[in-house]
């Protein structure tokens, strides 16, 4: 069973991106997020390096599971493929707080399997890029069938 | 001068991640960046789009005009390229939110100048795509100068 989110509102809006922060947009969600992609699963290292409360932590921690970015395992939360997709937001956020935010970036993403950097980009489907300032979003059509 | 943002306890934390949410990550800032992005820039506009209160959208237009996200010109609101930035996290989130969340997703994201269907991805420097599982992060080392 769901519990009740504060964002929920959200997710009545016909909107992916509403739809996404009815899950993530809450605060210290992302954060959770961030340290369980980092490979810091267990409750006690998360709040350590979130500095979230206790309580406001187990509520988060539970949203994840219930949506099902997390699983539970024993003393350790660990990513889904659901969760795992959380990193393309992440690596954008990242990217947006090294360029306008931060004075030296105090990490970077990089390739595991053969230590590339990473950035989130905008590509067309045949892989290449996009400007950010030529993207624009349209309604799809309601479909016949 | 800045405004309080009750999520600047983030900006502390040596994290592009938190950096970047201290300022998007309010509670509807990134639906306002959204509309903005979309091209409706006028307050009534954006308040009847998002739903959000006047007093609230009040408060987040002008945390954005103060980070430099958005120009108020005249009755109007206009991303400038620290705005435009954040367009790869909108598609981030509404991508997962195509994903896991929406049953049909109301919205595409294209390329303005050809209409090829846009996504966010990471990729590397040289343009490789990366699977999200296949993503680290790791500390900078300070820096001799």
């Amino acid at each position: 069973m769901l519990r009740d989110v504060p964002y929920r509102p959200f997710a009545s809006q016909n909107c992916s991106i509403a739809g996404a922060l009815s899950v993530l947009g809450e605060r210290w969600t992302l954060l959770v997020m961030r340290e369980v992609l980092l490979g810091h699963r267990h409750f006690s290292e998360i709040r350590r390096r979130t500095g979230a409360a206790a309580n406001i932590l187990s509520d988060r921690l539970q949203t994840l599971v219930d949506h099902g970015l997390l699983e539970r395992r024993g003393s350790e939360y660990v990513a889904t493929p659901k969760g795992l997709d959380v990193n393309p937001v992440l690596v954008a956020l990242m990217q947006w707080g090294d360029r306008h935010i931060s004075k030296k970036p105090p990490r970077i993403a990089r390739r595991r399997s053969d230590g590339k950097r990473v950035r989130a980009a905008l590509v067309t489907e045949d892989g290449e890029l996009v400007a950010p300032g030529d993207v624009e979003t349209v309604l799809t059509r309601a479909r016949a069938s």
